[in-house]
């Protein structure tokens, strides 16, 4: 049975959401699996109902990382959750761990202490972005990295695709590299570089647009972390932007109230298809094991399906794929 | 009185949103001005109205640069609309130019043509975001430029301060160092170095992330050409996304498209607040001249509004505002 560590105190709001969304995932998975609980169990163990507790064991920890700590003190500091969670992993105890905890802490840990894949230079954070069609689109590095060479960008490509296929089930996944333009003259020199060395892989379709991670003509978006990190804020900050706009105007006029009453259903599916809960978190791709970085801000169902993602992620062969998959092309 | 020559040939619907856009800013500008209407005048002299022909001069010529062409080549069609247009501004027969057409080769000639403000390494590109409480953020450079040095950085910024005090009328602009995270030690190299450099700004603000663009904390962010084409394109994908999810939606209900008439008003505003034909075109700051790149895609109000930007920034002293400034850092 699969195994899944769980900072269990490293959210925004304390642990409740985190074993929340623990219970939500034990009763709903339709794979079997144990939870390992991270944190104070004296607060955390009175919240698993009684029938759930064979399912749950709790490795006893009191110390957080907080979110203004730099994450390079985090390799110092062995008694946080977050460390104890990983090393879980690192030694065999556990098949995955997630964390919404810190997220530099969680990368640099799960680096450092579980290791990289034999070829990968610099793991990298994948996030799933919704697409119109419903679905999502892989955008990777989303800021582990700054600075990328050519090759790291390949790097990040062959994992994107492995995760397409064996963690979204996409079959045939189209693979692209964000530039400002299609043409391949366009980008900069790095892109320009990493695009010669992308034609190699059969996935690849070519430079995208920012519009593209959007508009279902993509399953993988490569960029540098420091690219898909503004692009990830760009988006939430327009989706804010048009959100509060409609809710603004809405309240200032009895009629308006009345149509977004009558409106209500479009509402909700446009929320529940914008709505990074639905899918949980962001996998940390290229260590050995499986990292699921969540939002710090994760409520109960984040943290629910960042464990589904867990599972399915643990449950691949991914990591084996990534690894042949580099050797195969060495890049 | 201010001389604006209009490409009139060169946007993706032929000349008439063009020539129905310059009629229009001629007939609503409070500032008076004359319209120089570059094209095929056997086309475009009719659709002029007979009161507004002392308005309007014309140049002929029928050689248009398609989008598809190469900006390289621009500078060798000595007889198409934008030369001819951008060549008015070169030798003092207009104030500026608005082009709807071909924005890159109007962007090489303006540069190459027209020529660069002392202390300018390269020109920008500025596009106005739209904000959640309305009004503008101005980003820059969003395609002009890819692989930018520190210094190219700073220009912009001088640039930007500039543009917002003199053309947007923002007494004191915050000027934002576009990266992935507000503290100094974030971003890749260039942006580090570059964040150094615009320490010795007074209207620095520090770094800022995606989502600052459209939460009016910031009036300009700075970021080189090839992330501000990104954020751009990412931008109008999300809003493009959310828009298009919301009206499929809608038309699957009849409930809900009793209550979109109702909420109809909010659309609008909504619509209003994100148009890009509300501020018209982006100007292109550096060179000692005014040029404004309109959408390809520009309508008649965007090319009003373009005209508007045009005759707002000509009225100006921004390029010697730039000038002293640069000479003043000594960057």
């Amino acid at each position: 049975m699969l195994r899944i560590a769980i900072d269990a105190m490293g959210g925004d709001f304390g642990p409740e959401p985190i074993v929340e969304g623990a219970i939500q995932a034990l009763l709903a998975s339709k794979k079997e699996f144990h939870a390992i609980l991270v944190g104070d169990s004296a607060v955390i163990k009175p919240m698993i109902p009684q029938g759930l507790l064979k399912k749950v064991s709790f490795v006893e920890t009191r110390d957080v990382i907080d979110m203004h700590e730099s994450a390079t003190d985090a390799l110092k500091r062995k008694e946080s959750s977050i460390y104890k969670a990983v090393d879980l992993v690192k030694n065999g105890e556990a098949n995955a761990v997630v964390s919404a905890g810190h997220s530099g802490a969680t990368m640099s840990l799960a680096t450092l202490r579980i290791g990289r894949i034999k070829g990968v230079a610099r793991p990298a954070i994948a996030t799933l972005m919704p697409t119109l069609k419903g679905g999502y689109t892989l955008v990777l590095d989303v800021g582990a990295n700054v600075d990328c060479k050519p090759e790291h960008l390949f790097q990040f490509a062959v994992m994107g695709e492995a995760y397409a296929k064996e963690v979204m089930g996409v079959k045939h996944p189209k693979v692209g590299l964000l530039s400002n333009g299609e043409e391949e003259s366009k980008g900069d020199e790095i892109t320009k570089e990493a695009h010669k060395k992308l034609l190699k892989l059969g996935s690849f379709i070519g430079n995208v647009e920012g519009n593209n991670i959007f508009d279902n003509s993509v399953n993988v978006v490569v960029c540098d972390g420091f690219v898909g990190n503004i692009v990830l804020k760009t988006s939430e900050g327009v989706a804010d932007s048009i959100t509060k706009i409609i809710r603004q105007n809405i309240r200032r006029s009895p009629v308006a109230i009345a149509g977004a009453m009558l409106m209500r259903k479009v509402f909700k599916i446009l929320k529940t298809q914008v709505d990074y809960a639905e899918y949980g978190g962001a996998p940390l791709l290229g260590i050995q094991g499986c990292a699921i970085v969540g939002h710090g801000k994760s409520n109960a169902k984040a943290v629910k399906n960042a464990i589904f993602q867990a599972l399915n992620f643990a449950d691949s062969t991914i990591n084996t794929t990534i690894e042949s998959e580099l050797l195969r092309y060495k890049i």
